[in-house]
């Protein structure tokens, strides 16, 4: 049985960036949700690692879809603001990002986000905030 | 004459990201850069506004390109750590990120960066924290 | 005349912590706040130079009465987050911390704020966001 | 036998600000440090709640603690960055300050850190970067 949120998976098809990263959510439920791509050469930053910009996205997507599965019929997700700690540069080919929320509420989700390499090494920690967008509260 | 750090052209050519992004180095010199790129589908996120991913791409780089600038020969730059606050969806179909030097360091350089829409809004506020590795300093 | 709006100082005189800290708000109209302190060895760390978490109460106090004083009659102003760096040692015996609101929202509020120490040099720079609570938004 | 590390216990004793807010350094070993303070009314914000900036300052205290547990001999511990997201208003009369080391370096040290209430509430939750002064590092 799929682990991803049906309406996840919908919304995330949605989103050119992450078809441009090649990136696919394999887990969406419960306030958490997992995003993961390949590192190619489109993707590096200038010494050949995965570019900030590739992690942050990840992760800040993974935040996102682990926000979204606690919130109302009919919301979108917003990342009202998010934070990233850089730990490791990656090595391998494929970058795992892991999303959860910390706290849910009607209003401001907190989140946070860890990012993993192929070898399982932690390359960045993330926190954030999500706000629903549409819907009741919108 | 261009406005833009030799070494800071020759870095931003070897990063795939940038090139994956249609993204422009169109200014780097002393603890100032400045990114453009266009917005366009393969960078949307699900309300085909432009992903806040693009945005932190491109505020990171030209914050991390802004401290590049500042650094000794020989040395390249890293993202440690990096916060955006998102201000408004953007609009239009171009992206401009100026990145600055707020505080040189020789281990640490405080940088901020703002994103703008098109239209000049100002869609993403940054601050963060460059390192310089390799060099004397690595 | 006084810059400081009425409901600001209202608020202000009731924040034990302000008061234990010595500051006081010299100015708050328009999205923008002033607070100044006093440093002592009683809110010093262990080099004797101010305190990290002196200069973030300062700055943190500075960018809510700012965000205050554009929020509707009977809300008050709550910190959902807030980042500081540091960026150099603070020189002599005053802080003042000055906040402004970058982007008002009835929901969310985003607000920087710059500390300084008494030779004028910037000693921190922050980023965050104010959410309203009570009045009609509560 | 005690877990507070003794060059913690030395360094913590010389903080002004924490004997201010009659905190108390509980353990501090192996990347890992608690701090527990008083809420009073000298603390409060303006709705009686901890100010951000108290609770910011013991989240703050116990990260650099944790990471000055792993650092080499002569050293000390400055903050270099931190985020805070507040999660909830404290409830009672103390709060728990619980700093972890996500990374250790030795030019910067990842941080993070929860606090507590006093009904052991997540209230915040931290991220931030330490980084050595003083010693070989320096």
């Amino acid at each position: 049985m799929s682990r991803v949120d049906a309406r996840c998976a919908e919304s995330f098809a949605r989103q050119g960036l992450m078809q441009t990263l090649r990136a696919a959510l394999t887990e969406a439920e419960d306030g958490r949700a997992v995003i993961e791509a390949p590192i190619s050469e489109a993707d590096s930053q200038q010494h050949g690692f995965a570019h900030a910009g590739l992690t942050f996205a990840l992760g800040d997507s993974a935040a996102g879809y682990a926000a979204l599965t606690l919130m109302e019929a009919g919301q979108e997700v917003l990342t009202a603001e998010m934070k990233v700690n850089l730990l490791a540069p990656a090595k391998g080919s494929t970058l795992r990002a892991e999303g959860r929320v910390e706290k849910p509420g009607r209003r401001l989700m907190v989140v946070t986000a860890e990012v993993f390499d192929e070898t399982g090494a932690r390359v960045a920690l993330m926190q954030g905030t999500m706000v629903p967008v549409g819907g009741s509260a919108g």
